[in-house]
């Protein structure tokens, strides 16, 4: 990677080169074919068509979305299978954007409660049959889902309901904890192993087994699942890197910045620079294990401490020379789904000049 | 407050409940003005028109940003004097925009080196003059700003590149911890004082001594301040809600939710409800003092213990029944800044019922 920021960028921004975004994708798509797993990659990570496109052109058999406002999206860009990895409340608006949708791409949606199957199948009514459902199973990560043994009530329930039971899948959410990912990669083909044989032997057709989970989506060597939902791997971002799965060669995505506040130690106060990217575009999640708000790609001993909305504070490690006012610095965001859903627009980079614009089609598709 | 959702929002989405907004308005108006003090909000908390309107039409004197992509949102909206209080790094491009908005309104904007000064006065040349600026102090939040004693070198580098010096402004952001406001509000006047008395003594005619934030724009009875600009009180949150600087009757701003997942005690798990706003619309700011992501209105005792991007998992008392699958809660963000940049367009609502939708139209605007 080319750690310069073109000229014409205005920061704070966010670039994405595209030569680590391709290798990436190439990696993932690799990794499941060797494996023989459908790839069904998470798109609420970059809400992109063009990075969609890229996807399915290296293999992905389909698409994995967090809401209907996002199938919507993506289906009008061309998307022909998406599926919505939502434990979702269907009252008849959704009824009605499901029923469209269907017309023009293969669509499943998550269940995790009776209630919700039935009241899915409910809206839907005799378009139930043009819906296909996976059921939650919550394989450790204790968010959504119903336990393995209780798969078969749900399942039964979308059934009477109507609705298409296609199998089962999980988010191993908990595998984004240093140590983590390789035990939640067990728990997570374990709680899908148990779910699929319930639901099979209760004479289901189990067509999908579908997990999920950048950090787990390379270690499953031998898996149950038949398909994956990775998402972040498009990028990587600062929680990948101190979770060590991924490099920071594999860093696609930075925020542009510059430093507009400089401090060398003095009065009491640490040594620091402040750069004008802050939650407003790095988005502030930061998991208790983190070192900070984000890394700094050229500069891995620094420390983002604090971020305000429009500032982040960067602590700087004494042997190395402070950056001077007006440089231009990059900050690999810790959760780049956040990032891509706070601009309208990404700058794409290739050996350091821009290369191309793309529209973040999906942004604030929140429903 | 009525704790109702009206039944034709989507959600999860942003209410707006219009008859607390005014009283909030109206309060710190009356409060400003009680003491002699201009008010001068900042309206990178809402990003809206209709808010900004309402704010002047109580009595502010002038609009606070934090970039000049918002000052040209909001002048283009008909705003005659705005602030941006943000140590900006000006190069050829942002003089370009500056000289343009100074067209139009009067415009000041922060400055905290002597080379982001000079460099600030060489790319306006000419046209310096016509841009006010402001000495940003660091009065203990040790993001931005220089020290008191600093202050004079700074202006004076100002003066020399032709800036017309208005006086000093500093941000308490270290007020944002419990039992710290009214320390915090001591270090703020007593900052500003000592920077404004050494500008004074340098020859500097001090018109503007600005101070700021929510939790201490009340507490200051004698400040040295002739304006603040608080942000956050318009609406109120979980932050300000849980340092005790408003009451649960003051919050305005609510994202109403879906219950989509419900689990009793069950399998070693906890007691919980997911719903279906996540950090892509609460914002995922967590201090660590704050008992969760966000508050529910109607439900005082729950928690919310972890965030999604699509998810809220809410902990639920075990004294109290668990919400049923479907129904609809409100929840209030702990930062409100961060959820209102995370959305188009919000509802107005009046009594549970919706009477205005109001476009967030500087949402985005980070440079």
């Amino acid at each position: 990677m080319n750690h310069s920021v073109p000229a014409e960028i205005v920061t704070p921004a966010i670039m994405i080169d595209i030569d680590v975004l391709d290798r990436n994708i190439e990696r993932m798509a690799s990794s499941m074919l060797s494996r023989g797993l459908k790839l069904r990659p998470h798109v609420k990570t970059h809400k992109t068509l063009e990075i969609a496109a890229r996807q399915l052109a290296a293999g992905a058999t389909g698409l994995t979305v967090a809401t209907i406002g996002e199938a919507e999206v993506f289906a009008a860009g061309g998307a022909s299978d998406i599926f919505i990895a939502y434990p979702l409340w269907v009252e008849a608006h959704h009824a009605d954007r499901l029923r469209k949708l269907a017309e023009t791409c293969a669509v499943a949606v998550g269940v995790d409660s009776v209630e919700s199957a039935t009241s899915m199948g409910q809206h839907l009514g005799v378009d139930a049959g043009t819906i296909d459902v996976l059921i939650e199973v919550d394989s450790g990560h204790h968010r959504s889902g119903v336990l393995p043994e209780e798969v078969v009530a749900v399942a039964q329930a979308a059934a009477s309901a109507g609705l298409s039971v296609a199998g089962v899948f999980t988010f191993p959410g908990h595998s984004y904890k240093p140590g983590m990912p390789t035990g939640a990669a067990r728990n997570e083909n374990d709680a899908l192993g148990r779910a699929a044989a319930a639901l099979s032997e209760a004479g289901f057709d189990v067509r999908t087994i579908s997990g999920g989970s950048t950090p787990t989506a390379l270690l499953a060597s031998e898996t149950v699942a038949t398909e994956l939902r990775p998402g972040v791997y498009v990028f990587g971002d600062a929680q990948q890197l101190e979770l060590e799965r991924c490099t920071w060669a594999d860093i696609a995505l930075t925020v542009a910045a510059t430093v507009v506040s400089r401090h060398e130690a003095a009065g009491g106060n640490v040594r620091r620079v402040v750069v004008d990217a802050g939650s407003k575009i790095l988005g502030s999640d930061r998991p208790d294990w983190a070192t900070g708000y984000g890394r700094l790609p050229e500069f891995h001993e620094a420390r983002i401490t604090a971020l305000s909305e429009h500032h982040a504070t960067v602590v700087w490690p004494d042997s190395e020379e402070l950056p001077k006012l007006g440089q231009r610095l990059r900050v690999i965001p810790n959760h780049v789904c956040l990032a891509m859903n706070l601009v309208d627009e990404v700058t794409v980079v290739r050996d350091g000049a821009v290369v191309d614009r793309w529209n973040v089609a999906a942004r604030g598709r929140n429903n």
